[in-house]
C-alpha cells in the first residue's frame, strides 16, 4: 500500500499508559506513525487522539487492520474511526442564492486545497445554476414550500444516498432541515451560520449586529443538530467593523468571513481533524505532515 | 488661550449645507478647524460631528462661544457638548476583585495614555487596596449586602460627587448598579463585560463559553443603562482559543482582552470621541491631531 | 443628474478656513454634500478631502463645475479629481499561473462588490484561460521570455489603451514591469505581494518567512513604482501560522489573505477612497454613504 | 513526590517506533502521562516532544528518573531537557525608560499567570526605580558608556550570577548585549522587539513604520543571539493602523501589543513549551492540563 496513510480518529477514557498502549499496538505491527496528536478533556476525563499512519509497510489488509484494532480496543472501551487516503471524501453542497461561499469551496476544491470530490449542487432556488455550469457540476433545483418540503427533502437525501455523500454543506442554505435528514448525516452536515455565534441566533443576524451596535462582525461553522444554530462549532471567525456601516455593508464585509471560515471547517472535517464531544469540538491542528 | 483646544460634539437632523453651514461659523469667528470628523446615519437621517478647534485666537470668553454657537444651533435643531482641552477630566474606578483592569488603567494614566485624573477607587472589597496603596490613590471599601446595597450606594454616589468625578469605569465590578445611580452619570460609566456581546450576557461568561465550544473569546466595553449589558457598546476585541483551553484558562487569557477593551473605550470617551445614538455608538478615529 | 453622486478627492496645504471654504463652495452651487471626510498631515502640513455631492440639483455641465472649482482653488494650490457614479471604471487583470486572486476578483465584481467592468484579461502563461472562459472575459496569453520582454509589454499596453483600461490589477502576476509601463499608468497599478511588506521583499517570501520562524504571514497590496515592492502600500493583513507549517503551506493559508487584502485594495480605489502622499496613502473609510 | 509534574522536552532524529518506545520507557517506569505533544519537521527529519509526567508515583529519585532517560536515549541520540514543577524558574528582567512591558511583567507574576520569581530588575537609567518600589523588588541601576560598557555587564552578569537566575527578559532594554553574555545565558535571554521582525529591525521602527505607509504595525519575542534582532523567534502579534496615526500614535499603540506579545513569550519559556530548532522555534500549546 504504497504512499496510502491512515487517519485513526480515537477515544476513550483516559488511564495510565493510553499512550504507549495506543502506540506500542502499532509499532508492533510494524507500521511508523506519521503524526501523532492527542487532548485530554481535564472535566470529563476523556481521552482523543489523531494518529496518522503510513501503510507502505502494511503486510495484511485493512480490513484486518481495523479488525485487531477493535480487538485491542475492547477492554480499553475504545472508540475509533479510520479515513484512508486512497479515499476521496464525496461532497455535496447546498446553497439559496448567495454565490460566495459556493465559489470559494469549488475553487478550492479545483485549486486541490480541499481534497474532495463534489459531485452535486442542490438549491431550492434555481439562481446559482451558472455557478455549477460554469464547474460542471451537476445541479439540482429543488424548490421547497411548506407542502413540498418533506417531499423535496427526500429527493435531497436519495440524491445524497445515489451519489454516495460523505459530507453534506450547507453554503447558506436557507432552509430549514428535518431532524430526520440530520440523523442521517450525523456530524456530517456542516452549515455556517453568518453570526459569532452564540450572538445572533436565527434570522437576519447582521440586520440585528446593526441595531445592536456591536464592533465586530463574525461567521460560525458548526455542524447541524437538531437545534438550530446550537450545534458544535467547528470554526469561528471575526471582523472589525465601525458605525460607518450600514446592514448592508456588514452582510457584504460578512461574506469574505463566512467562506474563509467554512472553507477551513470544510477542510478541517475532510482531514479528518474533528472529533465531536458533547457539544464542543476537538479540532486538531493541520499543517506539514499532519 | 494659547494651546487650548476644544472639542465639539454635534448632532442634528442631517439637511443641505450642514457642513458648510456649521464650519463657517467657527471660521468667521476667526478659530482655525484643527479636525472635523463627520458621519450621517442613513438610517434614521441624524448627523454627527467631531470638530476640534484651535483657540489661540479666541477673542472673547468661552462662555460667549457657547452662547453663539447655541443661538446659531437654534433653527437647525442642534445639540451639541464641548470638552476643552485645559480641563482634565476626573475618573473614578469600581472594582472588586480582579485587578488587571485596575492596573491597567493606572499605569496607562502614569504613562500618560489616559490623559484624566484618578482621584479614588471604590471596591465592595478590600482585596485590592495593594494596587490603591501602589499607585498612592485614595481606597474606599464599601462592602454590599443585600441590606445595605442602597445605603452604600448613596455613599458612593456622595463619593462620587464630592470629588467632582466625571466619568466611572466599572473595571470588573461585579455589582449590579441601580437605575437611579445610572440616571446621575448618563453616558459617563463605563463597563468591561467578559465576553463578546450580546454572546453571554450575564453571569460566568467564561464558562458558558468553554461549555458552548466558542473558537473564540471577547470582552465588551459598553455605557451603562438600566438593562444589564444591553447599552451601547464603544469597543469589542476577541482572541482565538481551541479546546484545550478550560475556563480557567479562557479567564486569564481573557484578561488582556478585557484591559485592551475597557481602556480603549475609556481613551476614547475622554478624548471626546463618542457620540451615543439611540443605543449605538459613533466612535471617531484618534490619531495624531484628532 | 438624478442618482448621480461625484466623488472628489482633494489636496492642498492646509490654512484656516479651507473646511469651510471647499464646503460654501459647493453649497452655494446648490449642491449637497453626502459624505466629507478629510485629514491633514501633521508632519507635512498637507491637507486632504474626499466629499461625495449628489449631482441631482445640478443646474449645469459637468465641465461647468469642474472648470469653476479649478477657478476656486487656484488662490489655494488645490489639486483635485473627480469620479461621477455614473462611469463604471475599466480594469484589467494581469496573472500568471495561480488562480485564486483571479477567481476572488471576478466573482466579487460579478457580485457587485467591486463596481467596475473586467474587459480582458492578460498572462504571461496559459494555465488560466479556463478561469476566463467561465467568466465569459476575453484572455490573452503573451508568454515572456527575456528576448521578446519589450515587445510583449508594448503588446499589452496597447490591449490596455485599446479597451480603455483605468486600472491595472497584477493578480499574481509575475513578471516584472518596466518603468515605462508604470509611468503610463502612475497609481493605477495595484500588486499584490505575497509578504507582510517592508519584510520579505522579492521572490519567495513563504519559504523565507518559513525559514525566518514568523509566527504570522501576511500579503500587502500597493501600488507599483519603479522600485520593486516599494510602492505606496494600500491594505494589508496577516494570519497567525505556527512551526507546523511547512513553506507550502504557509503559501497554501497565504492565499486567503492574498485575495482578502487585493479585493480590498481593488475596492478602495474603485470607489476613490485612495490618495497617495508621497510614498504613502491615505485611505479613507468606506460604509454606507461613503 | 505528590503534586509534582515533570515536563520533559525531547529531541531526536526521527524514527520508526519513537513515540511508542518513550512513552513505554515512562509507562515501564509507573508514570503516568498528563500530556504529550509532539512534531515532526520534514525538512530535518528531526523530532521533538514535549512530555508532562506525573510523579506521584515515581519510586525513585529525581536522578535515578533522568539517568535511566539518560540510558534509553543514548542509541536514539535522544537529547532532552526537564522541568520539575515544584522548582520556580527565577527571572531577571533588563529595562531602560519605557515602562510598560515590565508593568506587565510584575504584575502577572504577581495575579500568578507567570509562575516564577524576579529577584531583580536591572536597568541602565534610573527612571524606573519608582516602578520596582511599588513591586518591592529590589533595582540596580547600571549607566553605561562607552567606556563603562564592558564592566557593567560584568556587574549584571554576577548579578545574574548571584541570584541564580533562569530567565533574563529584555523588557525594552535599549542597549547591545555582548556575545559573551549571550554565550552564558544561550536561549534563555528573551527581548522584545517593538516590529514585526523581519521588517524594520534595529533602531527607530516605529518612525520607519510610519513612513513606509504601513497599515499594520507588531512586536516580536526572540531569543537574543549575536546578531541583533535575528535570533528565533518565540511570539509575534500585530495591530491595524491607518494613516491617521504619526510615529508617536504608532508607538503608543503599539504599546500593548510589545506587552502582550512580550508576556505570552515569557509564559511559553516559563512552562517549557519552547524548543529552539536552528533559528526556528517548536512552542507546543498551552492550556488546561499542558
Amino acid at each position: 500500500m504504497k504512499d496510502t496513510n491512515a487517519v485513526f480518529l480515537i477515544r476513550c477514557m483516559d488511564k495510565k499508559g493510553l499512550v504507549a498502549g495506543i502506540t506500542n499496538f502499532f509499532y508492533e505491527l510494524g507500521l511508523n506513525i506519521l503524526n501523532c496528536q492527542q487532548y485530554t478533556d481535564c472535566m470529563t476525563g476523556q481521552y482523543f487522539m489523531r494518529l496518522k499512519l503510513d501503510l507502505s509497510d502494511l503486510a495484511f489488509s485493512k480490513k484486518d487492520l481495523e479488525n485487531r484494532l477493535t480487538e485491542f480496543g475492547k477492554p480499553l472501551g475504545l472508540e475509533w474511526s479510520v479515513h484512508y487516503s486512497d479515499y476521496v471524501p464525496r461532497v455535496a453542497i447546498l446553497v439559496s442564492k448567495a454565490s460566495h461561499c459556493l465559489y470559494d469551496l469549488l475553487v478550492k476544491q479545483r485549486e486541490g486545497t480541499l481534497k474532495c470530490e463534489i459531485p452535486l449542487i442542490l438549491s431550492n432556488h434555481p439562481d446559482l445554476e451558472y455557478v455549477a455550469e460554469q464547474f460542471r457540476v451537476p445541479f439540482f433545483c429543488l424548490p421547497v414550500t411548506k407542502e413540498t418540503k418533506k417531499e423535496q427533502e427526500a429527493k435531497i437525501t436519495e440524491l445524497l444516498s445515489i451519489h454516495h455523500i460523505d459530507l453534506v454543506v450547507l453554503a447558506r442554505y436557507m432552509q430549514i432541515i428535518s431532524s430526520d435528514f440530520i440523523d442521517l448525516y450525523r456530524n456530517r452536515i456542516i452549515n455556517i451560520h453568518h453570526a459569532f455565534l452564540p450572538a445572533f441566533q436565527g434570522a437576519n443576524p447582521y440586520l440585528r449586529a446593526f441595531q445592536r451596535g456591536v464592533k465586530m462582525i463574525g461567521a460560525t461553522a458548526h455542524y447541524v443538530t437538531a437545534d438550530l444554530d446550537e450545534g458544535p462549532i467547528i470554526e469561528q471567525d471575526v471582523v472589525r467593523v465601525t458605525h460607518e456601516y450600514g446592514p448592508d455593508d456588514l452582510s457584504r464585509i460578512g461574506r469574505d468571513v463566512e467562506m474563509m471560515v467554512l472553507s477551513r471547517a470544510v477542510k478541517a472535517h475532510l482531514e479528518s481533524r474533528v472529533i465531536v464531544h458533547e457539544n464542543r469540538t476537538v479540532v486538531f491542528t493541520g499543517g506539514i505532515g499532519a
